[in-house]
C-alpha cells in the first residue's frame, strides 16, 4: 500500500498507555530518515528557510498516524 | 522555549521550493530519537500495539512546523 | 452558514460515549457523497493518482468536527 | 496493513488537480460507511449530541489522506 | 448551528490571496475572546502550565475554518 | 525562536484540567491581533470570501500549541 503523505518513519513501538478514550503510544527510531513540511511562503520567508539550517520540527502527537503490518 | 508537543525531532534543512501560496521544505533527520502518537483507544486495540511491534508512523507535510532560533 | 471546508458530510449520530476529557461519537453516513483530499504534488505523484483510481480514504476522528443545526 | 485511525472510507478518484506544490483530488463515495469524530466532552455537550441526530461532519481536505495498493 | 469545537473567534476579513490550488485569507480579530488547547498531560507537565502564565498559542493557518452566514 | 506558523496569539492561562491522557487548558486573549487561514480557493469561492466579511474562525482545540517561555 503506498500512502499520500510525505512522512513515513519506521519505528518501534516503546510503550502504550491507554486512558478512556485515547490512547498514548511511544516510540523509538533509529535510522536516518528524511522529513517533510509544508508551510506557507510567507512563513518560510519569516523562518529565512534555507539550506543546512538547523531546525527543530514539532509535530502534536495527535498527527502522527501508526500503520502495521495486518 | 517550550512546546505543547510530544514531538520535537533535530532535523538540517536539505530543501526549499516556494510555490505561489505554499512552500515544500525538506530535511534530514541523523540522530535517533523518539515519537509518540496520540490515538483511540479502539484504533490502539485494532492495531493490537504492543511494546516491540515495528510499525510505520505516516505524518501528513502540512503537520509538521519548523521551529528555528532567531 | 456556510464552512470554508471540501468536505461536508451528512450522518445521524450512532452513539457517544464521554470519557474524562474527551468523547468519541460515531456516526452512519447513508447516503452517496463527495471527498477531496489536499496533498502534495509529490505524494499525487507518488500514488500516481488518477480517475478512476479505487483508493481508501484515511482520516484520523480528531479532525471530524461534528456541526448541528441549533 | 492496518491504520491507527477510526476512519476508512472506500472511494473512487473523480478528478486530480496539480498546482506548483500543492493537488486537490476528489473522490466519489458510494457506499454506506461510518465515520467516527473525537471532540472534547464539553463540546458533545455543548452540542446535546445523542443517538439519531442528524449532522454535517466538516473535514477540511487537508486533512483526507489517500491510500492506494501499490 | 452549532460547531463541535472550542474556539469560534469572531474576525473580520482583511485581505485573501488566492493561488493556483490554495487560498491564503488574513483576518483582524478586535474583541478579547478566549482559546482552548487540547494537549497530552505530559506535555502540559512539561510546560508546567497553570492558571496565570503567558503563553503563545501557535496554530498552523491550515487548521484556521472559516464560517460565514450565507 | 521563530516558528513556521501564521497564526501565534498571546494568551493568559485561566485553568487547566488533566484527564488520564489528555488535558484542556483554557485562556484568555485580552488584545487585538491577526489571524489567518489556508483553504482551498474552490473553498474561498463558495464562500465568496472578501475583504471586510465578517466571519468566524473556528479552530479544534487540538490544533492550539501552547509555546511558553522555559
Amino acid at each position: 500500500m503506498k500512502h499520500g503523505a510525505r512522512n513515513k518513519i519506521e519505528a518501534t513501538v516503546t510503550s502504550v498507555k491507554k486512558g478512556d478514550i485515547m490512547a498514548l503510544a511511544k516510540f523509538k527510531v533509529d535510522t536516518p530518515h528524511e522529513m517533510a513540511s509544508v508551510l506557507t511562503v510567507e512563513s518560510a520567508n519569516d523562518l529565512k528557510l534555507k539550506k543546512g539550517d538547523r531546525v527543530m520540527l514539532v509535530v502534536k502527537a495527535i498527527h502522527v498516524l501508526p500503520v502495521k503490518d495486518a
